[in-house]
């Protein structure tokens, strides 16, 4: 196979010739063996450099920094790696050293090559089009990197708001499909008062619904980058006017609404939205987790559990009990959710590792939040599919467990006070008799007819006050 | 000491009579001890148990569930409450079981027995003022203790956002005062290019100015209560209307923007926001961790560390190497910052653990987040007037590092290009020539003229593009 | 009130003549204001701040770098410092910068004005005994203020794994006591097959007592300490012999089998053992956490739940449901877990902020570690004599959810096969119908007496192999 | 391409003929689609996964429950799916709900396939070599998975803990070679006194080599393994003697020193190994973080930080700055730590989350491990091998820094007291003046001979008491 000789200022090394990458890349590929996952796993983040390095050099052209023909070429290699023709050259480990300069440089030279390879020129030659000095002009990795990431990260979010949406959504038609199922609520796992189940499904709803504004919040704070800033935030080599149009020239490309930082030295070292956006997450994962942890308890069973719902059969539960069928979906998706509380973690500490002009970090960074919101999306696709969606509900069974309980003496408190109700809660607990014997036959403490006034079904489900 | 006889549904005690609380409040503090942090150290739980009880009273009393008369007196032993004339009567453990029936019981029994006295009954004769049927008519403590401890936490996030924007304030100050002071920014802790040291300072105060914002989002999701829900949200005891009354009284009371939630059956068991809340806590905990490595690094030294600032002196720093003086007050800081984050688990799992209609683990959330607030709060109160206040630049220093750096060749990367200037960087690393001495006297890249339009003082510290 | 003026190196202070401490001390207080929890609420660290102290003096005499009489009146101040005597003057806040320096010198000061004043000179004559000069003689903050913590640490932990101890007992107590409660065991939270509820409660006691050698293991690493190391480890300032013979002394003096550390540079800086220590606490609280988890859903109920046991009622669960009992005893001990989870992150942070020569966050590790401790001891003891020993079960119950289950079909695999099993489980699922009915009436797989073989209370309670 | 049809007790599906999994495993691949990651990944659990069906056929064999016939066959499916043979037909997602029964049954189908090919038979004529009845006899998921997860990590373990082992030599190694170079130790990032370059790196070998004997406390506890608990631990359907038996075999087809686990039902749910094992992973991680921060600071400059060592120079740093080199090396290094803290997160609330009898969260705690210790052992690989075996020191620049120093005043102490110390420390620093200029030329506190006899090199860097 023939190769080329590339050099940087600490030596040569030969690269085979038909990659496109070049030797700072192939240095990457040599540092850096942690996770084995290369980053065109991502090739939404592959795509993502494709946008910031032909925003660079539409704008570097305007300014008159960047030859018009050398732009063209660059423009289109851009173009190319848009379309995802060379996600196979991003081969760079997720979690690598130097803040990302390998990530960046691997797009440098790709697109070089690309260009050159247009123009008619062998790659390596890059007098013609240099990835420093062409492709990544006006441009430092401490911007290129952090604002191509966050271009990622908006368009995965999208993708993860709309499965999560549609996650909410089939918790609520189940809302109104148990609209009418009577059932016990419950607190600290003690039974509490009767509630519908549609209601507590609705709830599931809510809960969820409410996540989506917060990922909002975080793709607004996400969109706040720093092209322009150069090195350190001071826009050294950046012509004057570089970072407004290439930030223009960005949001046209992508169609996001980009802004640029206020403050390009803060901007350069800050990892704020990426906490920011990780903390959301988790809090979707915690939610998401004590919805599945319900979902798990309420189908308990068969028989020796609470068995209010049942959860679509996925497949055999055991190797030695015959019969048996786990509730595996919820039980993937807690486990998912741990991840992410976990990832979470990873976050917080490489943001707070920041020194100075710089945080070194972001790789892992954008290594525990692209794992994070993949798999959270794909735990959230699963669960509606392969669970909710084929939930049933035991509406006998549920009823009678509200009529045989003791916690609807609660709706009698308005009518004969907390501590006449409580001495009938025990007796009711210690004699297993029940509720209405002890009120209306024995203690007479209502009638035959104020209890049906009371507890009617609808009075049950949804209850009225009734004094 | 005299006692008196109270009873519940397990049983009586004798209550010293002097005391305002009763059996309920008894009980629990027989059973919690774990960490001996009586709730009375946070008076402002005690003065939104008090608004929350006087808000319930006056729309019970309206809605003609509440005899006139008794409501009359529970809010005059409400007002007594909020003045904290009673704080020393809530002493029940910050860490307990019952998702805070015992907080709510203590604030029951407390202003009932408050409202008998001022009757001229004796504490305890509760036919006249009952801590159940009077004081907590129409609640539950799944509505009245979590919307308390909201009201708490939007008092005491208004005191902490003001410190830290104080402390944000006393950057930007310095951002100004060191304005003119030449230095040398570093990435990854190697030398990059220059900037202003007021740069620096300017950036720490933008860095933390965002977490304003950040707790008025975490404000607006903590206004959302659920009073009226009673039980387990399905409103069984409360009266027609009673939900959106109470939080009109409430909101009047407390002077906040509280709204009532749309889905009282999520918002009963919903820790969404305090999760949330949490995540700013600890986001902003991060960034001030950050800060102070900075601060310490900056200050290393004096003689064999960057010494680019010196730190006010706060005490002597070592017990057995005379003179030393540690940088004592970022180091606490940071050590709180640990704690923040170490919270911030806390309530992550606790959220987590919520199960069906409550999260019974609400109190730990309680403990978690009122010692993160009030140690931020010190700890951000303590870094701007004992550290940064007193902050003073070598400005000499700082200046000869720069001069004498090789980081300044990347300001003749437009002129001479990158792979020249990484042979000159190379050069002056290996042989400890300046970078000056190289390009202008060896090998006359450049003219002294020049190079004097590019190293221009106003050209190091704040770049212009020059080609 | 009369005062005295001390001076250090950063100018002097009036310091009220009663007190005890001097200026350092009051420099502490004076800039270290963040949990308002002073060293005094564990005198368990004055105490071994005296030991550490006294074995110094001690070693410090016989080397001859200490004149014998101060060393016999620094002695005498230790041992009334050890004694608890002067607890009241340990005013630091627990989380404070210096790296314990604030610590060590309350000690120093302490014991030297104790030992001025039995002297019969004024406090703060310091010519005759002084804190640095004579009590510090030969140490630093970095390895007496460690070498104390960890002799604290050890006999908190004493403590700690007694209480943890005799709450594994009391589990154990009650597998003898539920041995032939025979119960439908879960995995998964479906049925699984049968079991003893004595058995389930002897794995807890099992669990736990796995726990108390993970916390001797800690013990012993807590047990290596770096007396003699001064600043850094390189031992400057200690004369020969010294590190040697003043562990000997403290060995002595506490009863403890410390060990000098090999590598006393390493010693100095290294925080492994916290991060052991704290990991094994922070298991045992995952341990203990799942026991409650446990009981909470055994316990559930009363009517629709599982209800296979009984807590001790301990409260009135509700302030608005009558004759509610809630399992508050293991919701407490969920949320300490908690706590213990969250404060083994904070450790961990600060263990990996260390750096260099020393890690300066071990303040807040100490904070961290002893209210872990602490609180988890509480727990453990409320656990016990709050809920274990009082616990009863429902046998009627439980051996009827056993016979009424299809989980008991697993039972019969050796003799008819899985896929057999299988199809019957689901008729009986799908029918309603007992798994006896099909095996041997309606499909007469096996005939009665086989049935009776197989299914009597000692084969389902603890089953032997039968094909 | 052909297919086969097979069913199992929730209906049939078709499978490709030349799969050797079936249609268990089949379901799985449909049902858990979260990481993408698929089992093989790790083919040490393949391979473990091998031994523990070989071990129970042997069992099985002995004990006359398996026809001997089918058990050799299985015994030799069992070796070529040992000898990696099968790898690429284990295919489920690491993270998977049901508590592992799909990787059992992914490994009952395989071998029994394999088995049936053997015999001449087709694949999926299970009459003849069931799944289930045959390569799983006497098994449980419950009990196969942790056993064959144990064994893998136990193997996996023994990699990482040589890996560890060759960077802590190459550290002391380092420590030989530089023991000559005098430097300044600090502490708090502030001057401390002075010490061997040698020593800190001898400390770094110390404090890794301790993890060396914490990774065989975690492989014993890990070696505990509970064979012949089939469901719940209480050996339903196995036969007498079977789990010693199979513990007897497994230890000789593993050569490992597994014991059987003393309480099998404790053993079935008990995760608390897997805790510590992480917790122990995440103290080598904060060792290893706070290790590399020490080298990055150590490097840091080269013309304004602290510049005492250099790191072997790996790639070019900037794709702006030229020449700039970073220590890109200790950064990845940084970045795998926080994976694993985080990873260590996941594990506690995997843990946390068991329930009754079993943890059906066990899928998530192998992911977490095996990513955690696969990449902790290429960290520690790549940190050795790019970084440390090329570190050099400034030795010259090192000893002017000591030499030019104020810390070197502690020296003194002995000889004229802490407190005149500290005001020759104070003037120093407030003057620019030496320390010797200061004692001895200005204030003549001791003679020049004096001086001489104090500041010897050996004395300096390992300092002898001098008073």
């Amino acid at each position: 196979m023939s190769k080329r000789i590339e050099h940087d200022f600490l030596g040569e090394k030969e690269i085979p010739h038909d990659v496109y990458y070049g030797i700072q890349t192939l240095r990457a590929l040599e540092n850096f063996h942690i996770t084995g996952i290369p980053l065109m796993v991502e090739p939404i983040f592959v795509q993502s450099l494709g946008y910031v390095k032909k925003a660079a050099a539409m704008a570097n052209r305007d300014l008159g920094v960047l030859d018009k023909d050398i732009a063209a070429y660059i423009i289109k290699a851009c173009d190319r790696v848009i379309a995802g023709e060379f996600n196979n050259q991003f081969l760079s480990d997720l979690i690598q050293g130097g803040a990302g300069t390998s990530v960046n440089m691997n797009a440098n030279e790709v697109i070089a090559n690309v260009a050159l390879e247009m123009m008619g020129k062998e790659k390596g030659q890059y007098d013609f089009c240099h990835p420093n000095n062409h492709v990544n002009c006006s441009q430092s990795t401490n911007d290129a990197y952090p604002t191509a990431f966050r271009i990622a990260l908006i368009n995965k979010l999208t993708g993860y708001s709309n499965t999560l949406g549609d996650l909410a959504n089939a918790f609520g038609e189940k809302g109104i499909e148990f609209r009418n199922v009577l059932k016990m609520g419950r607190t600290q796992l003690q039974d509490a008062v009767p509630m519908s189940l549609g209601d507590e499904f609705k709830a599931f709803a809510t809960n969820l619904n409410e996540e989506l504004s917060r990922i909002e919040d975080s793709k607004r704070l996400i969109s706040e980058i720093n092209m322009g800033a150069t090195a350190i935030g001071t826009s050294v080599n950046a012509p004057k006017g570089y970072a407004d149009l290439v930030t223009q020239y960005l949001r046209e490309v992508t169609g996001l609404e980009l802004v640029l930082a206020g403050d390009l030295i803060e901007a350069t070292y800050d990892t704020g939205a990426y906490v920011q956006l990780s903390g959301v997450l988790k809090r979707t994962a915690v939610k998401v987790s004590k919805i599945c942890n319900d979902l798990r308890l309420l189908s308990s069973g068969p028989r020796t559990g609470l068995n209010e719902i049942n959860l679509p059969p996925m497949q055999p539960g055991s190797s030695i009990m015959p019969g048996k069928v786990n509730p595996v979906i919820p039980e993937v998706v807690n486990q998912t959710a741990f991840y992410v509380i976990g990832a979470d973690l990873t976050v917080t500490m490489a943001a707070e590792a920041g020194q100075l002009q710089l945080n070194v970090m972001e790789p892992v960074i954008s290594f525990a939040l692209f794992t994070a919101i993949t798999y959270m999306t794909n735990a959230c696709r699963t669960l509606r599919e392969k669970c909710v969606l084929g939930i049933t509900a035991n509406a006998e069974r549920t009823r009678d467990m509200v009529m045989n309980s003791i916690g609807i003496v609660t709706q009698l408190n308005p009518v004969i006070g907390y501590e006449k109700c409580s001495a009938i809660a025990r007796e009711a607990l210690e004699t297993g008799k029940s509720v209405h014997d002890i009120v209306v036959k024995e203690q007479q403490l209502i009638t035959q007819e104020k209890w049906d006034e009371i507890f009617t079904f609808d009075n049950l489900i949804r209850p009225q006050f009734i004094q």
